[in-house]
């Protein structure tokens, strides 16, 4: 498998930190941590979003990936605003075609998001003593946020090895490992069935009605559409 | 002033976000970041410590400053462990004095704590388009924490100039500015009177009694004690 080509056997059985937010892309790294041989801890935020319907799939996926741990962190990101994945003043932006979404960084950025999330993320990878935190962001089929570019995961990935007693004390290198980074959608879902995921407990719309149902028409619903519909399905 | 050599003139008036623990080396940093002619925004962190009491005093030094904006941010590290400063189980070291300080990692340390803290400084500073980070860190009179060393700072601006919108958009660039890291605790504060530091404000002890009086024997009261005794004050 690619993902145990990637990874080797050094860290078999070893505690990894997943990011899990419940969409499809998360859920495929935790399939990739798992093919690895790592022991499963799941990391997942409250932080405001709008579709906060996500943690129910986030803990349905935990639970289905028989992970070691889960946890829901909560930290009120819509203090600050800035984002219409947050603020509900906002609206999150539809359109009716994939072809629409431009190169522009979208309303629906959440200023640092990724950086508090891998930095929490940081915080229980040293506690448990876990040396490989994965995150399932990509930066081909996405809204073209910043923190999802693979100069900005390495950036982090250095400040990582700086940050906590490993960096003083020494010992492995902490990694943070964005396996989706370069594959477009449709690439990230085979690797996905060939892993075994349940893309059925996976949701991604960013504005999701009563009871999980997708818009259908917001960048995050577009793309998974795109992707599924390159291996001939419509969900 | 030293304050105004360091930062120039090109940010007065500028936005700046300031972490303010309600400590003597934060209040100081305030002062420094006043001093260069900046806005200020302070922002401290309601993180399960044991030394909760210190958020009173932060909520004085920011009202002292008359500073914009000031925000206490609620983010539960007590939920991951592995600290002395926020798991009441475990014992805050004593000692009888500053000799007595290892070169050691002490049990104080709250893993990944300022990775997080500078991330949600990081978010705010975003959202209100500041490009100046404060962060009263020191690598001399310190408790020897990972991410209080010059290198971890260094990394962590990198990592935050790629992080956010400016890091695609361009601009210049967002620094974190640690003016305390290479002063020893008697500098620190030298240059706070120098600057006008009420430091009757300000509460340095990691394990207090009811009321915020200090124990008297931690890290940080002897670190403090050590500091004003070089200037022959008792406090």
């Amino acid at each position: 498998m690619k993902a145990q080509r990637q990874f080797g056997d050094r860290n078999v059985g070893e505690p990894a930190v997943v990011l899990l937010s419940g969409g499809l892309d998360s859920a495929t790294c935790l399939a990739i941590a798992r093919e690895a041989g790592l022991e499963l801890h799941t990391i997942s935020f409250r932080y405001g979003q709008r579709h906060e319907y996500e943690l129910e799939r986030a803990a349905r996926l935990a639970s289905a990936f028989q992970v070691r741990s889960h946890r829901v962190v909560d930290i009120d990101l819509a203090q600050f605003g800035g984002s219409a994945l947050t603020d509900r003043a906002l609206e999150v932006p539809k359109h009716d075609s994939v072809d629409q979404l431009g190169p522009e960084i979208p309303i629906t950025y959440v200023p640092a998001r990724n950086t508090v999330f891998l930095s929490l993320a940081l915080a229980l990878a040293e506690v448990i003593g876990s040396r490989d935190l994965f995150i399932g962001v990509n930066a081909l089929d996405y809204s073209g946020y910043p923190d999802c570019r693979p100069p900005y995961i390495s950036a982090f990935e250095d400040m990582a090895n700086l940050a906590t007693r490993a960096g003083v004390q020494g010992g492995r290198r902490l990694r943070i490992h964005a396996p989706l980074i370069e594959l477009n959608k449709a690439e990230i879902i085979a690797m996905g069935m060939s892993l075994g995921v349940d893309y059925s407990l996976t949701i991604s719309c960013y504005d999701p009605q009563a009871g999980g149902i997708p818009c259908g028409r917001c960048d995050a619903c577009l793309l998974r559409k795109k992707g599924f519909a390159a291996h001939g399905i419509v969900e």
